[in-house]
């Protein structure tokens, strides 16, 4: 039994400052984590409870699918990271470090390099295969911006695993067996969560999926359409629009927009000065042409040209996954000024002078500079759009005649109801929290650091790899999340640091005795059991038990005169008066049913 | 059960060549770890599987003496280690890094500061007191000389606890109660272990005792007496000789004695050109001056001459210990250039001209020169010691007379047979890894972090800490070292990775048919069994066996005919027949006749 009076644990009554989620707020609060520096917390005696016994779960459910463990150190030498380009790819996200020999080293961040290594130091042929390994490990990433507690940290506890494989065939089956260990895990923690396509990243590979968690404060965005396509927005692709007729289209014209430096300024001008003869003009009319810079990790920097529909903005966190590991940032003076061809407010892909049409934007062209296009650019779109001159727009710029791009970007902004790229109907929106990311990561790794196996035939073949993601610290962070209420924490049992939380409110002697008793008599059968004997007032004593959030509270006091104890669903707030001797029936019984053994 | 077939396991026939100890040649050769930098290793299961069993019983220790544990990151904020010195007294042993901001980080070699901060957070109160603080984590230090495999690593796992006190009678029960659950835990592991006085080194503070597991490879050397005391060698300190009478020693007298710098030759010389009337010159007759230059943390350096008779050498990990956190070296011929009043080879403390003797050596003479002598350099003791003129000695060089020094230094190599420091007779001599280490740290850290809370009487008082480290990972190597054999580890069952290992020793299906079902039923019972079904001859099986060192093999293999298997203890080599329907009971008994509930 564990005596809240000699427990290390201080309740809070002021929310931390930096407190963003209701996660955080609570976590800290109640006394389960406490901030070290940015993205890196202590773990307090009842924050580690809640994640040893996640961790136990996903460790039951790792080596009940046939994975087996390993540890790597969170330390690791340069050279393995420096073959497949991760040492530079992972920029300013990876901590390097010197060791006293002015040897290299770095911070794991994910352990694909070295799983590899490992496998093909000790394996050698297709019989040794398939293999899945996992490491329940501490992982570090110097973040841009650590958040959200432990929802995006520097320091975290993940569960990694990698399978290795002989072919294609064997991949998929060792993805399908990780994913079906992760709907197991989450589904045995009581967490509601989508399953959606996702972006292969700095990983490489072809197919990933993402566990989000559904959750308001979540950091991603997701899409599903009633058809059931669910996807990370940052992986939806739109269908490029579909060819049109242009030859009803004028020639370019070219007219004077003073001081319409955004499109509703345009618009509105467009609309007065140029009005159409059947329609009044609309954002989605014109063709906003969005300038960035891009810095690659070997720091070289190169300008990139978007255009897309008015109507949409590029979205930053679709935009930095499609150029990564890149990173892109809106041109500043400067950069236009290093770009003069480029006129701020005002760019367009052509150059209208004397009935003579010029592409300006494009790898191909003079100045060099690349132009991706939205997929809704299609063949044949007439677009009012800069004109590359101060105050000047064009109207007819018809795409596939008058310019053509380098390729396609979908990075606009999804909009809810937005027709899904499924054809079945408008795409939702919502938001989760990664909890679980699986990969097919297929060779990249196994190229890079040679790890080949003697097939059947005695011939060398490269191994093919998986690579499987599980946020064990985070998890913490986001049952929180989608636990919590206004009151505080409030834990499924699978979790909970305690399973029972008695109270004794009120200075009685029998008061004391009888919730020593029943919490002496439920630890002898191994119930957790947290007993706040304080000598503080039962005011504080209810408030902390909602804030700690423990299942099942039980509240020994005044009803002990009549025989009867409260018991409480923390989550439901249900609460009943139960005899004092059959209360401990009550709760094992309760215990057991919702713990099935 | 666990199918070696599928295992992720690979016994290797070669002895790493960077092997140095057994235990490091059998946990490589027996797949439980793989080197992947100097000093960095991974955990294959077999190992984690060992090292799970020893976090388990050291938890489980420190949770039924009432400590509680939380969790630090290992990556940390630079300042409290500034606070404490530490940032530069740890030297290089520290790992530093900088974030993607530039602030500085370091990997937690150990975490005093960060204790002493979380209790200031959330302390304030005599109320409060006691407490103990413990976490099970992985810390890094950069180690100058890795070596040995787990025994000296630049990542561990560590056990560390802290104890909180208001006062020295608290701090002595606090440390009683962790070295009482070392013993325990010690004990169960079955380790033997002697407990030495040790030195506090660079944690401060004042008790401090070392568990020393006895081991011929051992790093660490110890002394013990017949009267029962004992320390680590560099923690012994030796009284100071007693004054002796001068009065018929003569003046100093300066002799030639060319090409005598090492102290063999000076004997021979003396007692061919100079010999004593009534005995010959000893060795232990010379008084060597020798010289070291330190380096401070901060890299200031500073000369200093050790004066110890001439039959002993300086031993370097006793000076390490005394002028940590500064680094000693032998004088090169650079510094002897840059000293030129110490005459390499024939250092003094006295120059002695025209019947005028002048103290050379001293931090308060002419040059400012420090020097420390032995405790046996008592006053009145005379010595023939360099002149600090090239090829002269000086004979009746008085101590207390001709010259003082600035202090005692206890840094001479202790010798077998030595008396002890507590009259108790002669000193023996041993070696051992250090698996524990208890200290009463005082206030240091809980001054320089202003851990104060208020007393009975509302007054601010400073708490006092102890700090108890416990070497997990090290552990594993500890058992590995004191119970391997010639042919490879011979696990105690408490942390074995597996109870059973059967052999299906033979391709009949009848053996591998008796093998799978013996497995099978004693894994229904939860003993944990690994089952050697590979497609491999008996040999290999049997030497794999001895190898990997679980503590009961049992053979399946012709005996099958006869209805008997052979069931052999790893560790004593006892081996016998047992039918094979008594065999499921023959090992269930003698599992919990070992592993008592």
């Amino acid at each position: 039994m564990t005596r809240l009076s000699s427990y290390f644990v201080r309740t809070l009554r002021q929310d931390p400052a930096d407190a963003e989620v209701p996660s955080h707020k609570w976590l800290v609060r109640a006394g389960y984590i406490r901030r070290v520096a940015p993205g890196l917390y202590s773990w307090l005696p009842l924050g580690l409870r809640v994640m040893h016994k996640i961790e136990k779960l996903v460790r039951e459910e790792m080596d009940a699918c046939g994975a087996i463990e390993v540890r790597f150190p969170g330390l690791l030498p340069r050279e393995p990271y420096e073959l497949t380009q991760r040492w530079t790819d992972y920029g300013d996200t990876l901590f390097r470090l010197q060791d006293r020999k002015g040897a290299d080293y770095l911070l794991g961040p994910t352990h694909e390099e070295f799983f590899t290594l490992l496998v093909k130091d000790l394996y050698s042929s297709y019989k040794d295969l398939p293999l899945t390994l996992y490491q329940i490990q501490t992982k570090y990433r110097d973040e841009a911006r650590p958040r959200a507690g432990l929802l995006r940290c520097r320091e975290f506890v993940m569960k990694d695993a990698y399978t290795f494989d002989i072919d294609d065939a064997g991949l998929a089956k060792g993805y399908q067996n990780q994913r079906d260990a992760y709907i197991k895990i989450f589904d045995r923690l009581g967490i509601k969560y989508v399953i959606v396509t996702a972006m292969s990243g700095a990983m490489g590979g072809s197919r990933s999926e993402e566990f989000l968690a559904l959750a308001e404060n979540g950091e991603d965005t997701f899409v599903q359409s009633p058809g059931g396509f669910a996807a990370n927005a940052e992986a939806v692709r739109f269908p490029l629009a579909e060819p049109v007729d242009w030859s009803e289209v004028g020639e370019i014209q070219v007219v004077d927009t003073p001081g319409t430096g955004t499109i509703i300024e345009l618009v509105e001008m467009l609309n007065q000065r140029y009005p159409c003869a059947d329609r009044v003009w609309e954002a989605g009319d014109t063709l906003k042409n969005v300038a960035f810079m891009l810095t690659d990790s070997d720091g070289s920097k190169t300008p990139l040209i978007i255009g897309l529909p008015g109507d949409r903005e590029v979205d930053a966190k679709r935009l930095a996954a499609a150029v990564e590991p890149a990173i892109a940032e809106p041109f500043t003076d400067a950069d236009f000024a290093a770009y003069p061809q480029l006129t701020k407010g005002y760019i367009g892909s052509v150059l209208y002078v004397n009935q003579q049409a010029t592409q300006v934007l494009g790898e191909q062209r003079e100045f060099k500079i690349r132009y991706l296009t939205d997929p809704r650019v299609g063949a044949g779109s007439a677009w009012v759009t800069g004109a590359n001159v101060p105050d000047q727009h064009q109207l007819n710029v018809v795409a596939g005649r008058d310019f053509a791009a380098d390729g396609i970007i979908d990075v606009a902004e999804i909009h809810d109801g937005d027709p899904a790229p499924d054809g079945s109907g408008p795409l939702s929106l919502a938001r989760g929290i990664e909890i679980g990311h699986v990969f097919q990561l297929g060779r990249k790794y196994a190229d890079a650091l040679g790890l080949q196996v003697l097939d059947q035939n005695g011939k060398l073949v490269t191994v093919t790899m998986g690579s499987y993601g599980l946020g064990v610290s985070r998890l913490v962070a986001t049952i929180a999340e989608t636990t919590c209420d206004e009151k505080g924490l409030a834990w499924p049992r699978i979790v909970a640091p305690f399973d029972v939380h008695i109270i004794a409110a009120g200075k009685d002697e029998a008061v004391l005795a009888a919730a020593e008793e029943l919490a002496a008599k439920l630890d002898s059968v191994g119930v957790e059991v947290i007993l706040d004997d304080r000598k503080v007032s039962p005011g504080v004593k209810f408030a902390d038990g909602e804030l700690l959030g423990i299942p099942t509270l039980v509240v020994i006091g005044r009803g002990l005169a009549t025989g009867v104890v409260e018991v409480r669903d923390r989550a439901s707030g249900a609460s009943q008066e139960v005899p004092v001797e059959a209360v401990y029936d009550h709760l094992i019984s309760q215990i057991r049913n919702e713990l099935p053994v």
